[in-house]
């Protein structure tokens, strides 16, 4: 899938290695695994209908709330009621699938059907170092993990907020947020969502370096549009994904549940909440602009009860990310969940099991877009540089895994049993030769060695392994560069743009 | 499911909790996740045919041979080959599913089917705890890892030689090994594999403690026997399985494979090879008994090409584990694989990520008998008390997951809604206070905390918190004794055994 080309590209395509020749994004070639019966989705399709019928939903945004009466909904108010199945008709003009494009077209994603996309995490005040600590998040953190995510074949996407640029004003961050994207990677990236006006500086960007021909006539942001659970919608995100839709740029809508907190505390109440919240979401999108891509988004964590705490690698999301994955394909639009959450603080056991334990599940769930699915730590309070590269690490397994069975001929291997005598080992065989370059994935952090070497080698645990590779994959960046008038374009539309603000860090 | 009763019994219940609460064994609610398509499916028994036709498989028992040779098959010396369906038609009198009794009637468990048994790690030469680190194993060890898997209620088997008590000989160990599952649990357990006398003992021992009226009427042994692949079955081996067939205990006939030296490279190899060797060790326990219970047994290992370690929680074991699964249930037998398998020497995040890599698809692929699901460090060269508790931990959350979805007019919660407004926190309401003790599974180990609270209480990683929980897991130990006089029958009979030996330890 990859671009191979001579010349310069092909000499830094020789040097990347890895990078350059992986796959634009996953595509998924066995089924998912179903947790819930088919009589249990129309429940739960019901159910959603019918809160939306008889509770309603909060919509702190007038025009959003006009287009909805416009469009034959019961509106008191802010709070706007539908009769069952209307907001499921105005989500009919979604696409089932869509291209997100990256600045380099080798990169471009699909999102929907069997495709699979991972991003790095999103949206955290801290980052962590093994050496560092925590602390607040930097630019220089953000760009850090931007390279990164550039350099992880496992990753397609660059993600959003990778973590909170702390050092910069908050009313001016998302122009340096946004320019690191586009100039530090050519995976594709999301945009900016604290403000109508944001998201339109997002767009911008993106269209100088796209090209005005390009943007809105194709897909090249995506954002993060969060739900104000229980059924509440904002006006500031609702104002961005107006932006975003009217410029037929992608947005995710995500309800973000603690469950028992912002949801009832039971599975089956959560999923029909999500449902509904959503839908109402990606039909605002619809009423904006017919057919402007959006993804039915679902972001769940239990909580413990005693302590209020968010928990997460729990059984509950597992089950619900199933349903929801059921749900988006019934309705016909992609979905968006999951990650390698935890609460854990540091990149340890628990951070791990817990990981892997949200991991799974959203991939058998046939979940299209997988935010968080590096880096993240303590509820995404932290984002750590070390589980970044473990978390990485772990979306190859998860990649081969979805990948299926070869039942090639030399897969099948019988000539195999034919050269080795049973009871005598087949490392040297003629089929094994030919095979084992490719045969297994194999993990670039794991450490296989007997304990003997492993002590010699100073007994260095996941972490430790993992400390040593972000810095030495760090140390080998090149970044792709823009073309250098559109990077002298944007530097000075930035510039402008900046002007225009008082200096106030508010 | 649990057993309730008063007096006695029923105070030390109530001290005991959530041991005796627990269910004897998990019952899965939800389909697996199949991996491989049904043509699929069909080629590699088809190719297993072929291999044992075309090559066959080296016996090293007389016995057995002689039998397969009755049977109609083919022999030449130690070679035995057999016409396609031969042997599938042979294994056809095993049961689909049996019951493995333990001595607490409550414990008993169900092997095959919609149930799935988790035993304890088995058959490490050294245990690691955070203090003592790295050591060889002790019979002290044994019978704490025996009173630790007794006090998990996630744990419904009390396993077999869950490390090795290299303190004791060799020639004698299985007494005290076979004694100290009979003593200090009344979980299921297993028995000796290392010679056809040590399985008469096995037998003999559990005949005193279920009543010679029970054995063999009932199963109440099921013991590992590994094949010495590729495509052999060793004379030990067969020699013990004989005598537990003959005697109506199950057998599990498990290729241990580490792929790519003890068969081919390739998945779809690797599975018909497995398919054939366990067919032909479920085929000889059948010609001794037919409707003795056998279990079609998996363990799969990739290996890094370049240095030949053996590698866990790979994606290739994950996609033979699945298709195992299917065939089993296609052949009607049940099948063992998976486990919390690493090849990490501490319990840190590689452990913790390969381990759940493993037995997410051990339970996606539907699988009856899991071993090694707690305890497993290093490849299975060491097992460790701090690993122990984390896996055990995590069983909790992979158990509920398998239970499925609750579609209850109270899950459904839509009371709920209308009891909390848009925008509201649903902690208080009716519905929450209602459920929110049993809504989330809780992990005993996972630290949900803020990072201040967290570091206030001394920055513990999971390791220090699995260290303190074991010790204080076995301090609260009581045992559930045995009948006096069967403790001292059983004790006089071991003496008079031990009597025979030559003091070597050989």
């Amino acid at each position: 899938m990859a671009r191979r080309s001579g010349g310069r590209d092909g000499r830094r395509a020789a040097r990347a290695g890895a990078v350059l020749e992986a796959e634009p994004f996953l595509t998924r070639e066995i089924p998912p695994r179903v947790m819930i019966s088919t009589e249990g989705l129309e429940i739960i399709e019901y159910n959603a209908d019918r809160i939306l019928a008889e509770v309603g939903i909060e919509i702190h945004h007038e025009a959003t709330v006009e287009r909805f009466r416009d469009a034959g909904a019961s509106v008191a108010g802010t709070r706007v009621r539908f009769e069952p199945g209307l907001v499921r008709s105005l989500v009919a003009t979604a696409p089932a699938t869509f291209t997100q494009h990256a600045r380099n077209p080798a990169r471009s994603v699909q999102i929907g059907g069997s495709a699979t996309v991972f991003a790095p995490a999103y949206g955290s005040p801290f980052v962590r170092d093994l050496e560092g600590g925590r602390r607040y998040g930097s630019i220089t953190d953000f760009e850090n993990f931007v390279k990164l995510a550039y350099l992880q074949p496992n990753l397609h996407h660059s993600g959003g907020t990778i973590c909170e640029p702390v050092d910069l004003p908050v009313n001016k961050r998302h122009f340096d947020m946004v320019a690191a994207h586009l100039r530090f990677s050519d995976k594709p990236f999301m945009g900016s969502v604290t403000a109508g006006e944001r998201a339109q500086d997002t767009v911008d960007m993106a269209r100088i370096v796209f090209g005005e021909d390009r943007v809105p006539a194709e897909t090249v942001v995506m954002s993060l549009i969060n739900a104000s659970s229980p059924l509440t919608w904002d006006a500031t995100m609702l104002e961005a994904a107006e932006v975003y839709a009217a410029n037929n740029q992608a947005c995710i809508f995500t309800p973000f549940i603690l469950a028992g907190a912002m949801s009832p505390v039971s599975a089956a109440a959560v999923t029909a909440q999500i449902l509904a919240e959503s839908m109402v979401g990606m039909a605002a999108a619809q009423l904006v602009r017919p057919g402007a891509p959006v993804v039915l988004g679902a972001f769940v964590s239990t909580m413990d009860m005693q302590s209020g705490a968010p928990t997460f690698g729990t059984p509950e999301p597992a089950l619900i990310m199933s349903a929801v994955g059921e749900l988006a394909r019934r309705l016909g639009v992609p979905m968006r969940t999951g990650g390698q959450l935890t609460a854990s603080k540091t990149p340890d056991a628990q951070a791990a099991y817990e990981s892997a334990a949200v991991m799974g599940p959203t991939l058998a769930a046939g979940t299209n877009f997988v935010l968080h699915a590096a880096g993240w730590l303590e509820g995404g309070l932290t984002m750590g540089y070390e589980k970044f590269m473990l978390d990485a690490d772990q979306l190859g397994a998860h990649a081969k895994v979805e990948r299926g069975f070869d039942l090639s001929e030399n897969a099948q291997g019988m000539t195999a049993f034919h050269q080795t005598e049973p009871g005598q080992h087949h490392l040297g065989s003629a089929h094994t030769l030919a095979n084992f370059q490719t045969a297994f994935w194999k993990s670039g952090l794991a450490d296989a060695n007997s304990f003997e070497q492993w002590e010699a080698e100073g007994s260095k645990d996941a972490e430790t392994r993992a400390s040593e590779a972000w810095k030495e994959l760090l140390a080998g960046y090149e970044q792709p560069a823009l073309p250098a008038g559109v990077d002298q374009e944007l530097t000075e539309w930035i510039e402008r743009r900046k002007a225009t603000f008082p200096d106030s860090n508010v």
